[in-house]
């Protein structure tokens, strides 16, 4: 499914998103939370129990939250750290993106 | 897709669990949060930048919290009532299990 | 501090409120609460570092989501009991009220 | 209330974590958040409606998220900026503990 080219393109874009290490780690979480998503939807579907459908909505968004924060955490200790040596105005938009990043999360 | 038989069944269970007037709604809004679900595995896939899967997640957990609370209202107003108005250790029952739930999701 | 007929009206807004069981309890963490408020004003006051201080702020959230999920599970025992079993539009509101409350809680 | 000594002291370690430049303005918010604890702790003590209270505690989480946000976005710009130009294994450390510091934020 993946060209050689884009295989390229993709080591060079996980060099510089940094979460490659862990990626696939990252997709199976992923697969599993899509799986849950769709077993609610089932549930509600097959209008299962309010409670035992809210029970799976926590579960999904606490599965959601360790991967925003694992994600969170990648991006910390490589893009930040990155930019933070480059110094300047690069450093200091970087630190704002996170920022806000983690403001969205925090509030979501 | 649905015999009468589970027609009736669903009906029946839709009365009881009291969700029903909206559940073409809800389904809708599981849709979408499935197909994001889907869109966040092919960003960290595609090793998009790190901080705009965040913010997907971030939408995600968000929109989530809505079908819940939505959930949660449906619940209050139908099932608790309907347990409440039996009294006793129903009543308190169904006002544990509702507590219970609001925890989860509270520190989800 | 309290004339007899305030605390005869107290004691009759405790059986409505109905959470005068655990008072003690209650304004116990709340005096706590209050301490870690006061704590983190003289933690900034004194420029303690950042990641100590957030540490005390997350505690004192923590803290209040217990309190605030204390009081919740106190008033669907009661008010909201009492409420259904009136039934009609008295209960319509009073669980539209608990639920505005809960989605207040869960996105704070 | 503070020495000379401690104002060196308090001056040097301003510099270093960062926050000083918006300090009057936290200690402001932080003595409203105090007051709002206050406030809570005497509508128990008075049984006002527990409805009543727990938009209070919502009211006083969200100042302190806001607080909470206030104070990471000011780390990530001085400290860990710092942290980050230092490189090895001090930059890795502080990028660490901001990770940890806002995962316990978010599941606070």
């Amino acid at each position: 499914m993946t060209t050689p080219a884009e295989a390229t393109e993709a080591a060079h874009h996980a060099g510089h998103h940094g979460y490659i290490s862990d990626k696939d780690r990252y997709l199976a979480r992923l697969r599993r939370i899509e799986g849950q998503a769709r077993g609610i939807h089932r549930m509600v579907e097959e209008e299962k129990y309010c409670i035992d459908i809210l029970t799976q909505v926590s579960a999904l968004t606490s599965a959601l939250r360790g991967v925003a924060l694992g994600l969170l955490d990648d991006h910390m200790k490589h893009c930040v750290v990155d930019a933070a040596q480059l110094g300047g105005d690069e450093a200091e938009a970087k630190m704002k993106e996170a920022s806000d990043a983690i403001a969205r999360l925090v509030r979501s």
